[in-house]
């Protein structure tokens, strides 16, 4: 006796044979087919597949609670779900494209279809006897993709954001770090690329440190705006076919099983075809990935050289930078972190359309935000860790060669001009200029300030502002 | 005896000639000739003006205060930047291209020149004797372009957005106002542009509304990032040469002058480099623009036809819409928004580059930041408030046609899901697609269910989900 | 007696152990560890590695006929690379992430130590024992990664290039077909969402046909710029250490290789920097997606419906559209592929980002070009294909319901101009809009017209065009 | 007696008075009214204006041609367009904001009513006497917006990139005297900002002048695509009211009269509705401007200093850097020309939008496409003749400097490779760097090679790879 290797399943199209030990179904058999775009499936984002299991273990206990779900079914569906959740199990069974058709269609399906049949086993009945329990009919009960898609979007997505709001934190306290390690460091500042005046390259870390802590500061109130779910809308917004009560028990259960604060839209009509919250998020990680970028760039030029650059701190060498200059070391790990940013400036532009394309009712092009927006996220943070653990933590500085800048630098006549004025702050920077001279040196010839005047004035603390000026 | 045509001015790259009656010096004629781009002058910006004149008035109560300024300078100063701001005079002085290199140093220069001549005629001498009073010694005292120019520009933006604001409530109220009228016109949704099931034309105006709301609020938020200012950081941020409380009596000064709630920046090195605040305000800009331009798709939409088309509204007629097709009239309003909808979606890339190009202690790219910001605010409040008056104002409801959709709708029967099973409407529905017949039509003559059940059933209201279901 | 698990490999950082059955070396492991971003490794992209093995066996063959290279060991070489290319060997071993620093160093030095090892075993020696055959000074010989990276990356987008024509062929011809088949269905032609004038169907998907062979004009021309390589250049162009007469050979032997028509740039400092042709052939993809974009739209709009929208065509049925809406099909193919032009686009804007990063004598970002160049193009692909089959190939015409509308349309009085003058026309037009009546009946009915004479100027082929008039 | 200050006209909607001197009538007065967004008029657009009414003109001479126009009418009308083409008269007539809804159909018909308006005076009668010459009828006859004005845009366009080609040659030229003059500059060539191999200022400023000659190649190219005009299509391409011969008449006159190798499209329908060229056209814009960016951040990188930063080259001194730092001299040119570059990009963003949003028959959004477009030509073309004058024609090398930094530098190592090996070559980089010696003094010290070998190895010329290799 031999065991069937496929069963039979049924929708509107006709018949297929799935594989036996498959628990996905037809309509998500159809929907690998019918998307072969990409080659990666939704098995990629865990967060994803956790929210629609969390989703349909919420909207089985509000219908079991409302009294149109059996208790046993609700329990196996349960079941099936926090497996899913809480052991990470049938990843692999999410199988349709991240890129698809159908406004998250396929990707409801596929979750309905794979939790009840695992509900089925559950229940001590095989893969595909749905009179049991129904995909549609008892998984999908009470929601439609318009409601249950974008809720799970929506929790995956505030799950992802914490994991970079951390990865952050690990960046900001690694700069922060070597803000304090570099307080001492006197150094020039650059204006346009220009020597203006003096600074610590403590200050100088400080501000990458300040800049993420505000990046942060603006994910985590944009993440709130993901908080907003609109179960209970179905399939416009209007609720039709979800019963009185469904909307708040179904978001009160979720509530509880993510731990989240969620709260249902006002106005579900709007909620259910507004990408506007996604827009705005990722607005967020283009102003993070900006300012990424602006940071690696300030990185590779602070180390640019050795001899022929500015040479002020050096990098960790993580790799050997080239197969035909030895001893070449690369700041690859800034490169790679500004190539996460450009990605994730790209990704915006891809939301930014999709959400645009949206038309009356719904969006369809959700599975698209949702694709660019988990891929910024992850990289994001992912970029964050690597440039904190590789790069930052062990960079060193080569403060005797910012000092002589300093003490080099034609920008000290800057912090005399309250002493010799303007005009003549003018003639001695251009004079040092031409000549080659120094600053102080040419004050001191030309008898325009006593030595030790000059000496206070140029203190080095003084001029970057370290400390405020005594009177 | 004949009155000199022009004056004479000096700067580091020696002797201009300025005409006599020009307000501007040496360092705007200087500037106008280097940056002949866009033939368009800052004098198009009139917040930016306005903010500019706030900022060197406060710097110049601060100076007084804090015995840096003699009086009848400072208070000739002042008088100057209340004939600016209050009277709008010599907005035609400011001549510099808005597409300028230097970061903002040009427009602070045209600034500071403006003033300082007018001051000099209010107290007396004449234009160009900067002996009595200087337009960088004095008008520019405690200050660099590096932390005046970022200033005047947070304030003129908050300025603007106000107006944005506004326009944006007008629109609001025009698309609630049509939610109410049209609260009993019963229609189909549409997902996917195909027949869903059905709503009201009310409800569909409401999210317009909604959206906006949302959309004003995001708007708020992020326009409170530009009430941090960095007066006081000077060169870089090390506030190198401004006295000790200059910072402080500054903000309160222009706090005063403005009426805003402005805050001093807690770290002023990261401050003067930082436009994360400007990529965020963009991205929110861009994010309204997004929605305005679905809701006018759909406005094109909906009014499409009128005989081949949805035709379920129409809007108000505002000019011939062809030479050659009589009577074809076009929804040019909404065409109109959509074409600002994507200058600022384009206007957000560019800011998003620009901020990107920073590089160490500053952003030499805020005049291009600037430039698209004022742009995407000043041109979607026109739009707003065009939208609003032009269109929607006046936008009918052919409710005879949408309800005859309704009727004929095969979306109908989800509402019959509950009571006939999904499996029995599937096959009704199939059926009334392949003959053209109703839903309802089918279900009786099937006997699935009584008339009047029926009939309870479909009433609109409950398919509208306008009132809730009585059981 | 056992066999080692490891074997040791050294660089300028140190030891490491690497896994005995490992092809890749220390320099793969360190990058492989540097990169964790987006867990996808070379390994996705065949033509790369294709590619990458045609530059390495191009560079032993001349290098070998230089005399630079023992002919044993350019043998060796050679046939791991045939083993690569030609039966798609090894492609495992590439793992370093598709997001990566380093300007390419990183897969150069997979590729490089995966042939050595290869080659060894193939010379009868064990992995690892590079005295005999080293993947720097063997495998990269006269090579720096600035050439041999930026040339594999060309080949390998002229060979998934050519996949895309082929697939763009495949869709043209089925809206050719299309066209053909729907040559007699007359409809309603319309502008700005508004009724205009009459045309056929035909006439409408002859459009997309002429569309998609523009666009694969221009891809051809622009897939022509990828031709130009920099082989010889070696670290900035100058060709330090590549011997006279190496980049001939090179080009030489890899035109042989690949069969492709490649030329040598004529300012090899030049073309070792610039990435204008990636963003050229990148601008090209966008308008692909663009234009894919459109025709979408376009099918979505036609097949809008089937009782409240237009109704003209239908698209076939490939899933069920809803799981809470009975019967509901949705047009998810045109939606996938207005994703994947959505993405296409974002890809592009991070193109231009990495290609304006590029610093003297080097773009760093190259790795995040290819990855954004090799969706765009894989994905346009797969888009192209799956639209002609799952969509385009089944779509039907509704011709009674179009040329319903062209029989009530109010369009048709645009035809009578040239007969009663404009002025006639508009008040015909205006009076048809008002009461619900047809153009002809009214235009009879006010005896402006003969009856055969208004039948001769209404004549359906003659409305569309599609036959010169006779007189 | 007293003149009448207005006229007054009529339209679908009414009568309106217009002001007795106004060559514009009441279809303008419209549009002008409904689109209140920049307050920038057509009149900015010279080149629109001449081509307007060159497609005009042609148009009166085929009708005339074809018998349809009388020839008194003909001759007034094309001798108001001469007027406006030759003597740039009337442009201030041009009133209707460059932001329009309708497809373009407001500037065509401001256009009709001008020439019309004027023609009429030429034959005698007063403005507004329409019964003698219609803006329409006559003016507008055998055309429709949608063909006239894509013709007109497409000529604009033309005309606007021959100046943009005129000034992308200047800075070609000013590159390359560059590159002449600093031909014998040796200095470090950078990979990654890193220290690479040496090279001469000479090869850097040749791939500027490279890279421009090639864009140049490609925008010439694209350029070729707007010769393909669709003249004759009227509504939607099928040619409806066109008699017989007339887009063939119209072509040719139109060829004459612009001296421009005009051809018509062979699918009319298609050519209507496709914005594909000024896609392709933007993306080569944008791909000029991403090159120009970067040429700009390597001049200001280079010239980065003076005294802590490269200070490889000077750039020209074209006014005061700052108002706080005397003798602060900032790269203001080059700056400006990145933020045109930026400009561009989002212009390219901007009508990617516009392109994509067609739908059916006609892009309704052409009047944003045209307005971004050709603020990106003329900034660029502004941008690269600024950049050409005020900066490079004064940049002077620092020979010095930059011969300085290749003996110190460790990348001469590089050459050495194929003397010493790669092994002993990586030994001697890292003692270099870690002591601060120099690589001949080490090399010379571990008697690695003769002096005199090393000396002959080390030449300059050698290095740049200036002159080939000896031996």
């Amino acid at each position: 006796m031999t065991t069937a290797v496929t069963r039979r399943e049924h929708d509107l199209l006709g018949d297929r044979d799935i594989p036996a030990d498959a628990y996905w179904g037809v309509h998500t058999l159809r929907a690998s087919e019918n998307f072969p775009i990409t080659g990666t499936s939704l098995a990629t984002y865990p967060h994803l597949i956790t929210a629609l299991a969390a989703v349909k273990e919420a909207a089985a206990r509000a219908n079991e609670e409302l009294g149109l779900l059996a208790p046993h079914k609700a329990a196996a569906i349960a079941a099936a779900c926090r497996e899913i959740r809480e052991q990470g199990r049938l990843r692999d069974q999410f199988i349709v494209d991240v890129i698809q058709g159908g406004a998250g269609t396929s990707t409801n399906m596929n979750a309905n279809e794979v939790i009840a049949n695992r509900a089925l086993e559950i229940l001590g009945h095989a893969k595909g006897e749905y009179t049991h329990l129904n995909p549609n009919d008892d998984v999908n009960l009470s929601q439609s993709t318009n409601d249950a898609y974008p809720t799970a979007v929506r929790v995956a997505t505030i799950l992802a954001v914490r994991e970079l709001l951390a990865s952050m934190t690990v960046l900001r306290n690694a700069f922060a770090d070597k803000a304090t390690e570099f307080h001492d460091v006197l150094k020039m500042g650059r204006t346009q690329l220009q020597d203006a005046v003096p600074m610590t390259l403590g200050q100088e870390f400080s501000t990458y440190a300040v800049m993420l802590e505000e990046d942060q500061s603006r994910l985590a109130e944009a993440v709130v705006l993901m908080e907003e779910i609109n179960l209970g809308a179905t399939a416009i917004g209007t609720g039709l076919n979800a019963p009185v009560g469904y909307a708040e028990a179904a978001r009160r259960h979720l509530a509880e099983l993510t731990g989240l604060p969620l709260v249902t839209a006002a106005n579900l009509i709007e909620a259910t075809q507004d990408c506007g919250a996604f827009v705005q998020l990722s607005g967020v990680l283009k102003r993070i990935a900006v300012k990424l970028s602006k940071t690696c760039n300030d990185l590779r030029l602070l180390s640019s050289g050795p001899r022929a650059g500015l040479n002020e701190i050096d990098l960790p060498a993580v790799q050997a930078g080239s197969s035909i200059m030895p001893g070449k070391v690369n700041p690859v790990i800034p490169e790679v972190v500004n190539q996460v940013a450009f990605e994730v400036i790209g990704n915006d532009m891809t939301i930014t359309m999709a959400a645009e394309a949206g038309q009356l009712q719904l969006n369809a092009f959700e599975p698209i935000i949702l694709h660019s927006l988990s891929k910024s996220i992850v990289h994001l943070g992912a970029a964050c860790r690597t440039l904190a653990d590789k790069c930052v933590a062990g960079i060193t500085a080569n403060a005797d060669v910012t000092r002589a800048m300093v003490q080099n630098s034609i920008g000290l006549v800057t912090a005399l001009n309250p002493y010799i004025g303007y005009l003549a702050a003018t003639e001695i920077a251009k004079e040092a200029l031409a000549s080659g001279r120094g600053v102080a040196e040419l004050v001191l010839e030309k008898g325009l300030l006593p030595p030790e005047r000059l000496r206070d004035i140029l203190r080095p603390e003084q001029l970057a502002g370290v400390k405020p000026a005594l009177a």
